[in-house]
């Protein structure tokens, strides 16, 4: 731990022992984001449930289907009997070749360092036995496994990586939701009775380090009763010292309030932030669930996704990007080998990664290159991610100005390379002759600049 | 209506205007019977539920199998795939041929008055649409349809049944209860959150006239608030002027407290009750629910259902006769045949039987003979229902005192019977050559007793 | 064994000896019919097969589909997924509560002397592990067990019933058998491949007792090679002593050619036959299969098939009464009623039933009832079977005429009763009271006639 | 077309007019195999049956499951009821998602020029709407579509391959079969009534250009008949001027009698033949099927399976590479990414790929290039493909000589390279500076080299 961050840390155990947060934005907000999750800049978000079963066009299938979407009706009417339920597709989410060890190994080998498990989406179904949530959980139907609790425990058991939890506020179809939303939420019967109780229930049995809430914006925080939720997560709750939260918490909340900020999905702004954000994003182009339809051109190359990625970071954000596994309880290869894809990728280039920060600038006016920094007790190292390769023999990046003794180099490569200066700003790098067989990536290159001037 | 009738009624209109019921059993209590319950005599019961689906067993199989009964694991272990849950049956609880018409039908040609369908057994399984139990209900799974209400809307279409419903205030396995349990009964969330808002539901939404409670004995009335419910369904609901309810409230109020007393499941006492009661018995002699490996010996026959009729409307009650239809959604033939037997001879004897009192005597001491008595403005009728056909050709009777008009038939049957008063006590009935062809049963005769002197 | 069985089975060791059958109906026909068959009067019939799944509508559930039948069309539309084929049924053909040893003691208790079970429809499903029928057996798929096999040594194991077994040479959608028919039958792949093969399997592994043949009227028993099987059964399986068959073996051959004859489903021609026949009909009105949605008046009572049994029995035929058994396994409790009901009215009446012959008048001129004959050493008995009681006090029969010694009883009932000759013919048997208790039946009552003069 | 090739089909057609083919190994050998099969290099093999819905461990899963096999007898323990069979599994196998022109657009884009679809596994499914597999066949069950109809369809409108079919001659559990092999195969019943009509049906239907047989080796060429279809197949069927097969007719035959040879499964044997071969081959390194367990591990990547391409085309081999669609009709992506790989290398060397013949060399005796050939009418040009690139900024070939004239390229870049001979032998290729973006693929790479000395 670093002497800032131990202040940071020495500053909050005394602030938490001073103060309690309050149910308002105001001092909920006043609580400094727990240093683990800046630093993490990669997470892997898991979306599964019901929807995993018929697999097909998207996890909003069964909105879509009541809701009259013309590709699903044809879907249930071809292939399902007339009076199929979305209820009677739970018996076949058996997830047998479940192995949450294996799971977890895959997670650690993609370089994340926290996984966000969807825990209940807006089909309601919970993925846990839930107390409040009876036969429409994986426990009493289908699986017949706490889906999460297994995955918490091998997650903690054999990696690194945090453990959190997304969780929807409402739920499409409850019908004491939509009665509350019939009386314009001046009833509070599901909140009451249905999401707080469970999501207490959530935090108290699985300590997850991250509450990823979503399914809010019908409805105010009032109604929802997020803000007390919180303060309880943050005053009282068995991972105050280290959980974060997002901002979808009620209607107006969204990139205005919460703990980290998410705005949209796929939010990827392409200039420095000055709140903490998460790029919640997928691996399939479109979709958050496992689709049987897919093609492989709905899916993201490995250099697409390290683009993303390296353009997420370089503002100041984390990328959360999305697995959909299989109603049988596997990761399909195609998603598996993204990951491993995207995992050698950060074993190369970790130190670029990895606790740095936002650099002054981000992209690089004339280079497709983006800039994290890493302040060690040596001095500042600058990164820059380069994302595609010059056809010349030379690479100009316009930002960095050299000091007599900026040395540069390519991550993953032995040896330094010439570079002169530019005017009136940059450099430019010389690039060898490097044997196809030594070049440490195809997908993108980070060249680390000491002892810049800027 | 006759001017006893219309006194208690019009002293019910004057007592209900002045005067509200307390949730107290004292209160409850004071509320006279609406009297066509005791008019009816006979109701059909209907157990109907996710058990129809293995329809093996019993209405228990859940319970049963949990607490490791042999037969019923045993059963799972040869015929399902590992894991399957409880739960997975409602899936094929499909109710394709269930043509509410048609049960009305049967029902009313089985000579009931009322019909008593289960909404919700121990399970917990609602068997219409409750919004507090949500996809564990016949709505949102297998049948994809409301069992309650099509059946309320056709009874009262085609019929001139009352509808009631069976209501379990306990479910075996909702984590709610169990919790509660846990807790001694000193919380009350599932009562709060399931119990009492699917109860009031269930009568704002059918109106049903019976409510006959069950599932009480595991905490008391208190825990239930199973007074303040009945004092609600008593001053305010929907059915307040007709409604009758049972008295399983609580553990303890069971043949103690509440509208009339079952005190047991077939509670036939054969003496005289100073308090109506209802005989709560099944055609299949000791199973609720449908069962595909039930044998004709399981069953009882009809001579043998309208004994029992016989001896408990003699008592002062009302049998409730229970049906098990199947998980598709029919009344099986041998169901039905019993029910079309029992018609029959309802038909022929009803004169004994509606609106009937108990007599000063109810089993003949020489005879196995019931005695019921109709009150006219031309005097007091006795009948003496015979279960069995004397081997000689006179029937003695001891409890009547004959005067000298009384006069003697039997129903379904044309002509006078000369008999012949016996000392000390009773008549002999002389039984001319009654051609087979001419007999109007073969179950059960009932002979009419005009003027009796006792 | 009598003189004359004793005689009858000599001459036929001695002509079996001597004389083989050739392939002709002239040489098949000389075979006697093995005296078992017509001395056993009632047979049991079992309709069993994939059709038992759908269990709706009728056994050629499966024809009507293929040919647009409205109702069956909507039943699967309303509940199957479109493309749902009819080999899809049997993985839900379970048989799970199949117990053949208590099929056998109902079957026992019906007064059956043989039972004749489906061994394939014309769906072409074989109910055993046939070599000429894969994976479209009861072996491979549903049940996983040999239907046929258990259901013969549990017969032989516990009953002195005959083993038969019915089996239709055509199969609508076999693909061989179109090609034939397609070719005008000038063919024969289908006969070849599959119908031969696997009857003599059938006949050589379960050693059947009855041949029931069917489907044979598309095409000439030349085809089928019919007459060809029949020489071989007679001659040389090893059945050939006591081995009956019926008439279906090849267009043209019904109610002229085979062994005894059929005529027509429910044949009940009323008078006497040159030739044994045999009356197959249902116990459920219209159909032989079981039906989900059959309601109580689809069922024969007992009355009405005790008296079509009556009215073939005395004409010289044997009645095959068909019993529809489940998919899951069990013969349902209103076919085991009527099958009890019938065999309590044998038990009483047996005497006037098993070996007996036709008389010399069938039907009585003047009242409901029907004759049968036994010869005995002490003379012949003459029984009429009584359909209708009388509404008076006397029975006038028209066809007997009294000798001096003649004695009238009724089977079950003690006592003789007296009568008077009436002029020109009959006579008329004075009914006393008779104790409705003491009655030996309620559908139908044997008198006993002995020594009459004609 | 060249005048070689001209040549060979004239003489071809002479032939055939003049001359038929004897059901003789030599007779049938003699046949010229149609030049197309050698030009194409490449064809997709597809494993697609029941197995695939199971989808786990093997395409051998139903014969491992009977024979003990512990893995699929838990999955089967864990997974599914007692009693269930490999035929229930028929009913699963949906594919929903089944579009054969989507396939073929994938078949064509992986650079193939021929198919083989599985028509018929070991588990005798036939997935064709066979005569002589009824209610055992991918019309009758499961996906009621004519699999391979479909795909011969499409593919041959949309695309140039050739579409070919596996056949196989055995069926594991076909009661015929294990009645032939019983009687060692001295019977024929299989032979003639499944597997030779069978047969015919699918060359007078499908009109298939490649047989490829398997299943044979229990048997001799005499039980199965197989000279006897070939010389049909060569003289009279409707594919004998192109068809092309395998060696897999009767035990003993792979190998050493056929049309070309397979030897074994993944037959590479990196040494020159005499006779044409082909290395039948899988993505899944070890897996015929699609398997729901396999992880990314399992899969060859594309660097692997143009490795083995050209050690096989090299040696004078084609490959025949194999994919495992899923039940519900898709090709996952992780298979479609290999095949458009694959494709994409093809595109940029086809050059040295089709109508390419083995050099005097094969692989490098210095480096781990392969050779391939083509005759053009300005000279001959050699390939070398590379399949692991220089640490050095030279590449050093020990085979070729160069001539005065020679001149050296790298398909997919543009630019002559300079080179030097080398004593004793081959030459020294000089690399330049080539920019990453610039380099044609990153698995293996072709450099041409003309008018070599040898």
């Amino acid at each position: 731990m670093d002497i800032y961050s131990l202040c940071l840390y020495l500053c909050c155990v005394y602030l938490s022992a001073a103060q309690r947060y309050e149910p308002t934005w105001e001092s909920l907000e006043s609580r400094p984001l727990p240093s683990w999750f800046d630093e993490a800049k990669l997470g892997i978000f898991m979306h599964w449930g019901v929807f995993s079963v018929p697999s097909y066009s998207a996890v909003w299938f069964w909105n879509y289907w009541k809701n009259g979407h013309k590709d699903i009706n044809n879907f249930m009417k071809r292939n399902y009997r007339p009076g199929y339920t979305y209820a009677d597709f739970a018996a076949d989410f058996k997830t047998e070749f479940y192995d949450p060890k294996r799971w977890a190994a895959i997670l650690q080998a993609s370089g994340a360092k926290y996984v966000v498990l969807v825990s209940k989406h807006h089909e309601g179904f919970t993925n846990w036995p839930s107390n409040y949530s009876w036969n429409w959980n994986s426990y009493d139907t289908g699986p017949h496994r706490d889906l999460v609790g297994e995955l918490a425990t091998a997650v903690r058991e054999t990696t690194d990586l945090r453990f959190g939890l997304y969780h929807s506020l409402y739920e499409w179809f409850n019908p004491l939701y939509l009665k509350d939303k019939e009386n314009n939420f001046t009833t509070q019967n599901f909140v009451k009775m249905k999401t707080m109780p469970e999501l207490y229930e959530l935090v108290n049995r699985y300590k997850p380090e991250v509450i990823w809430s979503d399914g809010d914006w019908e409805a105010s925080d009032s109604y929802w009763m997020s803000k007390e939720f919180i303060a309880w997560l943050y005053n009282d709750s068995p991972v105050r010292d280290t959980v974060v939260t997002n901002d979808r918490w009620g209607r107006g909340d969204m990139c205005h309030h919460g703990g980290y900020l998410t705005c949209s999905d796929r939010y990827n702004p392409k200039t420095l932030q000055k709140r903490k954000f998460e790029n919640p994003m997928t691996i399939d182009k479109n979709h958050w669930g496992f689709r049987r339809e897919a093609n492989i051109e709905d899916f993201y190359t490995s250099k697409e996704l390290i683009s993303t990625f390296a353009e997420t970071i370089s503002c100041g954000g984390n990328m959360l990007m999305n697995v959909g596994p299989t109603s049988y309880g596997t990761i399909q290869p195609i998603y598996e080998e993204r990951l491993l894809q995207f995992g050698k990728w950060m074993k190369i280039n970790e130190e670029a990664i990895y606790k740095s920060k936002p650099w002054t600038t981000q992209q690089d006016y004339a280079t497709n290159a983006w800039y994290t920094m890493q302040k060690t007790t040596s001095g500042t190292n600058v990164y820059a991610i380069l994302l595609d390769w010059p056809d010349k023999n030379y690479l100009y990046l316009n930002a960095p100005v050299a000091s007599s003794s900026t040395s540069i180099t390519m991550l993953g490569y032995s040896g330094y390379f010439s570079y002169s200066k530019v005017q009136p700003s940059g450099i430019n790098i010389t690039l060898p002759v490097i044997s196809f067989s030594k070049i440490p990536s195809t997908d993108a290159w980070v060249f680390k600049l000491t002892d810049l001037k800027n």
